[in-house]
């Protein structure tokens, strides 16, 4: 059983939140969570409420696979300030689980914190956004592998990346 | 100012109802509107639970200039089990309106309730939903327009479906 978390935070990029939820419900052998960091009916950035199945206050991350961190303003600067999740996240990326971000979240939540200094990613192509990403190699690709760090680069990317994380964690979406 | 209705009954395919939502809602002059069937809180097919807009029973249908209706089972079951959704999916498709179905819906709603004899469609290659389309010509292809009914097969289509529904609206979603 894989167990995967996604992080919905007020703000978040509906696509990049629901593609992989979507595609992770279709496989066998999968929990998907959708964890909520402001409240746990999360608003979307285009003002879709979603009821959360959980808080980051009644999960132990140390039970996940692997944390998706969608994008979406301010949705990825709600994320980066969720101590609990950048917690995670960090001990994610140290320890070698799966850690998923999309569109703001490589910059935002990942590089901007110090969390992936060196490491090959990509994000959604706004200035303020590659400025940050300096401290990594910014390919500028729709979705980057490196390691147990996948990266892409806006909604337009969701699909390829959700279908990328289901081959990073060997499950396979039925349609 | 656009008008467009996305149909949310219990059992909607989460891509193929908030797909086109995102793309709207990325478009100036559109008034996107989520309209619930059974709940308010509606649960998708992946058990993702979303706060509609409004439910039928608070809107006037002749106020929108299109109307969506997502697959996945039983959502387009419970479309079809909704006269008032049915008594209006029939007025825009008699008066010109647009009126655009995906996966389980072309089938579910529309050809096996008599509603697009004749014309050009697709929907899900299910042979149940093939075989409800046989009263119309059936195209097999990913997204199929035909004068105002656009149709599209699944899923995997969702994005390719939404971009069409914004093409023949003639408005652009910013991403």
């Amino acid at each position: 059983m894989k167990k995967i978390a996604v992080i919905l935070a007020d703000g978040f990029e509906d696509l990049e939140a629901l593609t992989p939820v979507d595609l992770f419900r279709r496989c066998e052998n999968v929990l998907c969570t959708t964890v909520a960091v402001n409240n746990i009916n999360a608003v979307s950035s285009h003002g879709v409420t979603v009821m959360a199945d959980t808080t980051v206050y009644n999960v132990n991350f140390n039970n996940f696979d692997a944390i998706i961190l969608p994008g979406g303003m301010p949705g990825a600067t709600n994320i980066a300030s969720c101590s609990l999740v950048m917690k995670a996240v960090e001990n994610f990326l140290n320890s070698g689980k799966l850690v998923g971000a999309i569109c703001a979240s490589p910059a935002v939540v990942l590089a901007n914190n110090g969390l992936i200094d060196g490491k090959s990613a990509t994000c959604y192509p706004a200035p303020a956004f590659i400025d940050m990403m300096k401290v990594c190699v910014y390919t500028a690709s729709d979705v980057e592998v490196c390691d147990n760090l996948i990266t892409a680069n806006g909604p337009k990317s969701a699909f390829k990346f959700a279908l990328e994380l289901c081959k990073y964690l060997d499950i396979n979406p039925k349609f």
